[in-house]
Order: structure tokens, then sequence, then C-alpha cells
């Protein structure tokens, strides 16, 4: 199928990571073009792919040779790179968030409908990952009847001071967001959150651990325990109670340890590890997807409606109380 | 330390089960006198362990030779012989509920105070299950940390057409209404039940599963699922989530079988073989703190306060919202 | 059915185990006559359970009001007091082993065969545990087809100097020996034990671990890991691979916790610990058969095949080879 | 580092699959030259992955454009393939077995000594499976102490009519003797394999299950259960018992489901499944230390040893005897 050839916007620790995936791991695409705001960074980056240097974004997506952008830019730059993108016609794979605002998801949505064309990719890579892509299957096979109930634990060992109570939204339960709702195929309507008794591993302007509770159209009561100083490691929980049986997400593959009074497995500690493999399938997905001129990732819909979820359950932080979550109809183009 | 003369109120089943019990597998204990509605069934459980029929609950009680009552009459008749066993400065275990309204708990716990001793156990028996013990040894030895959240489910395999949406909690999750207080040490503040989809299993008076949230003054958040119609068998979890781990409550013990391409543990089908564990060490506790003139199990307080919450909690299937949970202050009697 | 009056000949850890057991847990049983060689312990211990001394083993056997007798003196002593309780044709229950030769376990199944009545139960209280009792139901079910192999670990955190190599069977393989044939139904034909690489933790008396191998009349195939330095626990394993499926012993209940980078299962330390729940229900049980006139549980037979089963494993430790193991023919007697 | 270009001499199954997995999922190499007894075969191979056919194996290992050759017809014409491989001096895989007989193994262990460079690597894919690293990581550690017994189970849920007895060794328990030797450290010195009950779904042609014991040097005791009409799915166990505690291979990852009255993880039933990952890094990290000039994977002695012990284990299965594993020393070369 030819190579795909990739512009890449951004060359921070995800740029540069998703720049070695497709350079030395990943087939059918090669990274030509490369663009950051600091300069030298995009240099080393490109030196290492064999990609030339742009001056900017929008010398990325409009260089002739570049069939398709991934943009790996801070957030707040995310929505114009995107723009760019669906503006010249070329497939987009955006880092999440797609844009730190709603409103901005939203333009973009209403750009990609305008010009006719599936383009935008967003960067939820835990589709892609083998646990929920094996618990999706179950579900969708229907033995276990309707999905009720989903129970999910989203653990950090530990945060910085710099980790404030809304991160537990934007950058922590954000990855729950998208994957539930694509996990149970369902729309969020309201959001709530309960804060109480802080961990004393917690500093004064983060509420520690969270408990967020989302419900869907159809009914479904989803509740995710966000806890980003547990101490222990990186843990994620799912479970989704259905009508037949109850799935449980597995846990990742440490030997079982008999030793010091314990029988033990480790717990994976670094979030990164913990997804790697579902990174490189997201990227090898989009590049093969992309090659067939098909978007099969989550879509610039799914990064709008995560945008407005995440702002509801803010808007509880807040207020303690039940927050409608407004996304207005999916357009009959995401369906 | 000579042998508990006991009388017993009531001989439907439980009360059947609790004859049996002291009579044939605990050490300690006699059945000395029994009643019940139904003189028929009173006289047959008479036969079974030597004891003589009285007429009525009075007649039990008051009985010279009578040391304790246990009263496992039908729920409304409860606080009758319990106050009566108050009035006659004798023990009393009462089996669930303590008595079918908050007020009436009242009034029990009222009257003991006045009496000045304690005398009344209130049979909650899961603080008597091995799992629940090891669970709370273990968040007492400090080596935890403060439990901040608690997550437990409890699933029947299914229920009859008479139980009904407040059974849920009058039934269901009065257990862990009770159970859940002890384990953390902690009083409820706030309770709120979700309803959302129903299973297909359940029928127009029951909203099957719900998710109830009940919160503690020192700030616990603790969510129940209870799931009467999950096909699967009898399944009761709880996790509490500490500042420095979290502690699960060990499943049922079953071989592990690798059969028909699964690796399996049977699930407990039978609530009562379940728990049978904690019956017998319940009314053996009962027996042996009793014959050393102590109460030490579940008290009138804690039989009022279940009530008050499980109150709470039927209000909040009905309106939705977080409902206040107040009993006023634990009266110094009880600390 | 009355009170089975128990004459005990031994006063040491466990003759005061089951005699406080019988005392003051157990129902249908009173200790009415003690000795031991030392006579000031069976003053003590009769003390407690309000029981006279007698001067020696006949004293207590042949009392006119010893209903039946508790063996529990040390091993030496053990078949004088079965043979004299046979003698005076009363039931009489023996802590293993039930003599410390092969030859003197024949003699007392000799003279029980010759008395015409089954009398004695050996005291291997793992069939009573309830983990072997559900792998034998599920065994006896026969949904698994016939067993054809079976693995077993039976680990010490540690032993003392004293314990040299053919404890090993003696002392700690003996469990396997007699519960293993029970579960499997089936008689030994040869030993073999494999020694090799000792841990560091060992000495030089002790082969520590040693692998023993059984095969039965019907082919089936047994190993035993024997490691009685494992340093981590009191661990024992039982595994039953069968025709349709495998069999796996549950492993003692504790929460499971996740804390310091594990998810982790406290491992039992105290061998008496992990199967306190067994000698209860074997106790209660030889109590409960003897007032019906029964013997239930291992007999003189299975005491005397465990003892020659050992012997051949201890010749294979000094051999290195196969050996044979001759018990002849297992008489209708005992089938 | 440039491309390695490889000629593939055998396209059945597993050379196809290797064929497809360096064009379309690995990176760092491309298959040049094809040749295969089948002409068609060849073509249609070649076709998928723009490669030119060659009349027959020295066509393909010393065609000028061939950096390194991958072994994949049938057994028996493994030998001549690499023979022609070292006599050109360059880098060859070949699949397992290195040769069918124990002297053909050696003949091409002693070309390549006389050659005085390291060209062979052997199909040994376990190595690179994640559990048996994570397992090697920790006795690696030292943490655990030495190793003293490891334990392993190699179950299929049936095999056909044409697998026989010997094929439980050549096929089946090959993968063990290669694994557990590297992942312990040692060589084999005895072999013994003990057969007995047959499972009803075997037939007359094969004993089934077998224990199959070996030992080592430094006196590690190794049982392998082959057992290959489990029925119950492929099933891989490993767990090695250290001085300080034990080590369990993790069970593959697939979703606990509560359902159908049992807590469920479903077996995988493919071996090809089971170890596709395995296959994935073993290729790749060939690929990468080819190009780097070096072999780090299996070695033609480790081929040469496989196959004596697996004649060792074979004989053992006739005699009933404990058999001697005599592979002469290590040269130095291979250390």
């Amino acid at each position: 199928m030819g190579t795909l050839k990739v512009g890449v916007v951004g060359t921070g620790a995800i740029g540069q990571e998703h720049i070695a995936r497709i350079t030395n791991k990943l087939v059918g695409a090669a990274v030509v073009a490369i663009t950051d705001v600091n300069d030298a960074n995009a240099k080393k980056a490109a030196a290492l792919c064999g990609a030339r240097v742009e001056k900017d974004s929008a010398g990325v997506v409009n260089a002739p040779d570049v069939d398709a952008v991934l943009v790996c830019s801070w957030g707040p730059a995310h929505a114009e790179s995107v723009l760019q993108a669906i503006a010249a016609g070329k497939p987009v794979f955006c880092e999440k968030p797609l844009a730190t605002t709603a409103k901005d998801c939203k333009k973009i949505v209403d750009a990609e409908v305008a010009c006719g064309k599936q383009l935008v990719q967003v960067g939820f890579m835990r589709r892609y990952d083998k646990g929920y892509l094996q618990m999706k299957e179950l579900i969708d096979s229907g033995e276990f009847g309707e999905p009720l109930l989903v129970h999910c634990a989203h653990r950090n060992a530990e945060v910085g001071e710099s980790y404030v109570t809304p991160m537990a939204v934007y950058d922590t339960a954000i990855h729950e967001i998208d994957t539930l709702q694509w996990l149970v195929g369902d729309d969020y309507v309201t959001a709530q959150v309960i804060t109480g008794k802080d961990t004393k591993h917690s500093h004064a302007k983060l509420r520690d651990p969270q408990m967020m509770i989302l419900r869907t159209k159809g009914g479904i009561t989803i509740d995710i325990e966000v806890f980003v100083n547990c101490k222990f490691g990186y843990d994620i929980e799912c479970e989704v109670c259905c009508e037949e049986g109850i799935i449980k997400m597995p846990e990742p593959n440490f030997p079982t340890v008999r030793k010091d009074m314990n029988r033990s497995v480790y717990i994976e500690q670094d979030w990164k590890r913990r997804f790697s493999g579902a990174y490189d399938v997201e990227i090898q997905e989009w590049i093969n997807s992309t090659l067939k001129g098909e978007v099969n990732g989550p879509t610039a819909w799914d990064g709008y409606t995560a945008a407005v979820t995440a702002d509801a359950l803010v808007k509880s932080q807040e207020t303690g109380g039940i927050e409608p979550i407004t996304t207005g109809e999916r357009p009959s183009f995401y369906k």
C-alpha cells in the first residue's frame, strides 16, 4: 500500500515517542517533516528519523509531500493545527485533548462536518489496550445481555504539587470518559463528583480521592474512583455488570511470587509501560486505516463530548451537585 | 461458667435454626422455654430441644428460669419482646431488624439507657464473618492509614415477585449499613440511591440494580451495588481504600477448576451457607459474653441508626436526591 | 444420643488440645479419665475438664465408665494402648502414627480383624479439611473422569536442627500419604525420592527440598514436593489432573491487599491454624460416629499402609531408586 | 543500520508466517530470496513479499544479496541448509529442531566451532515470551537465592491419531527442554519418564499424560507434566522454587467473568496465539542482533543438547529407568 508520509507538529515527550515508534517499530509510515516551537528540539528529533524541519505547523500541514499530520504540541495549540489539516483536506491524528475548550472542539467538529469527510482521530489510546478490547468483544457478543453498571478505578502512586483538583478530571478521568462511552456504546447525560476525606498524602489544592459518577442516556450508571496518591502503583480497574454476568478487566501480567509470608503479584508503577502496547497498536492502526482512506479511531465528536463531559465533572467538583451534560445530538456524520 | 438458660420467642426458619444451633452445635447454653404465635410450631420446636412451651412472649421473658432471651419472631413483634426483656433486666438477642420503625428502635434505645445497663444485642451476623474480621483487623492495625472509600456489592442470583424496590434497602443493603459503619468506625450523614437501566430479569415494582452511596461524618464515601437478579450467584464484595493501600475481602473458598476452556471457581449460591460460620460464631459469642454479664455485639443504638439510615436510603429511592441521615448524637452510654 | 465418656491417654500438646476441644467446643462427649507418664501433667489436664486421673493406660482403657479411648501419648506407646482398647472391645481414636513400625501397625490390624469389629480410627485430620473435602466431592462426582496425576507440595517456613532427612517422610509427607490414597481411592505400589541441590537454609543432616513420587495400582502418578525450609510460610498445595479437567485445592482465605507495589495475599504461617477447623470436624465426627457404633474415619489398615509406604520412601531416600510398596491385599474387613 | 536482506528456505506454515512477519510487522529486514521443494508454494510466498524464487537451498544461501538465512523447511532438511550457511559464513536462523538427530546437531556444532564465528540461532521462541522473561529477571536478580526445583506443565486440548508417544518429547517437551536449562542456567544430567494410567481420550500408540523428570549438574530437579489430550485448552505452567521464595509464571490475560455460577477466566486454546508475541520478539531480536553482527539467542549448542536430552527422555519412555544425558563438556566457544 505504499508508505504514509507523516508530518509531526510538536516534539515534546509524546511527540518524540511517536516519532521513534513510527521510525523504528511500526511499519507503513515515515516521518518526513517536523516542527516545534523550540527549533533546536525539532532539529534533534528530525535528525533521528531523517525528516526535515519546517518553520511552523502550517509549514508541516501544507507541505506537498506530507500525507497526514500528527499533532503532539501542547494542548492550547492543538485546535489550530487540526483546523489547518481539515482545511488542507489531510488526515490528522491529534493527541488528547482535541482542544482545551469544548467550544474549540465544537469548532473542529463543525469544520470537519462542513468539509464533508472524516479526517480527525483523537489520541485516546485505551481503546487499543488488549484488556479493554477483550471486554468490548465480550459485551458486543451479546452473551452478557445489556450493560447496566460500570465500576472503575484510576489510581496513580503519586502526583506532584502542581497537580490540582480539576486535573483529576482533565488529565486523569479523561481516559475513562472516552473509553467507557465507547465500551458501553452510550452517551453521557449527567455528571457528579463526590469528594470527602482526603488522603494525608495529598496537598491543599487537591481533593484526593474523588468518586465520579456518570450516567448515560440509556440509564447506565458508571462510577470512577480517581485516587492519584494511592502510593502503591499505577492501577486501572474496570468492571462491567450486565444482565447475565459481570466482566472484569484483567490485571497486567507479572509472576506470582511466594516470599516473605505473602503470595504477591507486582503492580505496574509506570503508566507508559502499562499502555505501551496500546500506543503501538493505536498508531499502527491509524497508519493502516489512513493508508486505506479511513478513520476508524476516536473521532472529533468523541473529543468534543469528552470535553463537555469533563467540564460537567469539574463543575460538580465545585457545586457538589449532579450536573447535566449537554452535547446536542450526535450528527449523523459521526454515526 | 455454667449453662445459659435461653428463652426463645418465635420459631420460624431462623428461630428453628438458632434452637438447633444452641442445642446441637454450640456450648454453654440450653433452650428452656419457647413460644410462637403458632402453638403447634412452638411445640414441635420444643420437642427437639427438650424445652417447654410458654403461651406468649411475656411468659418466656418473665419465666424465672430464663436467663436470657432470643427474639426470632416476625419484625413487627420484635419491639414488644425486647422492651419486655429490658423491663425484666434480662439480656436479649434480637434478630434484625431491632424494630420495623426508627421510632420503635428509638424507644428501645431510650428504655435501655433508662435502665442503665446494656442488655440488647442485634443480630447483624456479618460482623462475625471471618472475611470482615480479617479486614477489620488490618484496618485497625493502622498500617493502612485512614480508610477513605469503601466499594461494596451485594448480589443475589434472583428474588421473587414479592421483592420490591424498598426491600433492596430494608432486606438487602441493611447488612452493609450495619457492617460498614462498624468496619470503618464512623457514623453516616447522607444517603443517595441511583437507579437507572433495569435488568430484564427484574419486574415492574423492582428497580434493579441500584447504586447506593453513603457518606460518613469523617468524610468516607461508601458505594454499594445492590443487584438482586444478577443470575450468577450470591456474591458479597467489600473493598476498603485507605491512605497506604487497599484491602479487599476474600472470596469464599472453592477449588479452582480447569475445564471446558475455563479456569473457574464456583460462586456460592446460598446466602445461608455463605454466612453459616458467622451465625455460629455470633450466637456462641453472645452466649459467652452474656455468661460474663457483657454485651459485645451490635447494640440497640446500632439497630436504631441502621433503621434511620435505611429510611434515608428509601427516601432517596423516591426523591433521587441526596438525603440527610439524622440520628442525633450517639449517647455516651453506647461509646 | 447421650454423652460419650472419653478416656484420654497422654496429655502432651495434642492431648491437651483434644481435651480442651471436647470440653469447651464440641458437643456430645466428656472426658472422664486421664493418664500421662507425667502424673503432674495428667492432674493439671484433669482439673481443667473435671476428669479423674488413672495410673496408666490400662487403667483408663479398662475403666468401666470409659466408653471410648483417645490415644495422644508419644508414638512408641501408641500400639500398647490401641491393643488394650481392642482387647477391651472399646472404640479408640489414635493420633498418628498408629504405631512407629509397620510391624506393630500390622499387629493392630490383625487384632482388630480377629476381634471382628472395627474399633480403631487414626488421626489423619486432613481428610476433614474443607478444601480436601471439596476436591473429593468433585472427583467423586464423576464429572472429571478418572484421576491420572496428582501434584502436591508440603512446605514449612522452617524446621529446627533436630529435624533430619527421614522426618520429611515420617513427620511431613505422612499427611499426604494418607490423604492422597483416600482422595483418589487407590493403593500405592512404588515409592521414589529425589534429592538434589539443598537450600542453604538446611543443615548437614537434612536433604531439603525433596521430590517424592508415589504410584498407585491403578497407574496414578503422584508427586509431592516436601520443602521444610521454604522460608515464606506453611503452604499446602494439591492439584488433581483428571481426564476431563484439573482440580486445585483453594488457598486459605485472607484479604487481598494492594500495598507497597504489590497485590498480596498473606500465607498462613502456622500449621495448627491451617488445619484447626479440620481437627474440630475430625473429633466431632469421631464422637458422632462412635455414639452410633460406627467407624467412619481413617482405619487401622490406613495407618498400616501409611507406615509401609513411609518406610518405602525412606528406603528410596537411601537408595535413590524406585522402591516397591508391599502391604499385601486389603482385607475384606476394611473394604 | 540498514536493512537485513533475508533468504528463506521453506515456505510451509511457519515459513509463510515468518515471511509475513518480516514483511508486514517487523522492521529492519526484507525477504529477498525464497525457495521451497514445492516451486508453486515458493512463487506464491515470493509474490506476497516481493522476493525472487531460487531453485534450492544452496541458491538462497549463496545468493550474493542474501545477508542472512531463515531455515523453515521440514526437519530432515535443516542440517543441510544450516551447514551451507556456515560454509558461506552467513548468519542463519533455523526453526526447531536444529537437526533430527543428535549426530547431525553435533556436526553443525563442530562446523560452527571450526569456522570460528557464531552464526547459528535456533528457533526456541519461548525464551522471548514475556512471562518467561519476567521469571528469568527475578531469578537472575538474586533476590530469590538459588533455584532448587522447577514444576512445569505442557498441556494441549487434544492431538490427532498421528501423534504418538515419542512426540510428547520431540514435539512437545522439547520447548521445556530448551527453556528450562536457559531459565535456571544449568545443564541436564539425567532424564526419566513416568507413564501410568492413560486418559480415555488417548489412543493405543500414545501414553498420555506423561511425567518427565530432568535433573541438572547443579542438582536442580525439574518435573514436567506433558498432557496432550487434557481437553480444556493450551496450558503452559512453570514454577521455580528457590531458596527464598517461589516464582510462578503468569497465566495469559483474559477478563474475569462472573456468570453461570462461576468466576472464570478463559484458557487459551491455540498455541500460536499463546506465543505469537514471543515469535515477533524472537525474529525482531534476531534481525537486530544480526545487523550488529551478533548471535544472542539459542545457539547450535543449545540445539544439540536439546536433541541429546530428548533422546534420553525417549529412551526412558522405553526403559522406564533413569537415563544419563551425555553431551560432553560445553565448548568454551559457547560460554
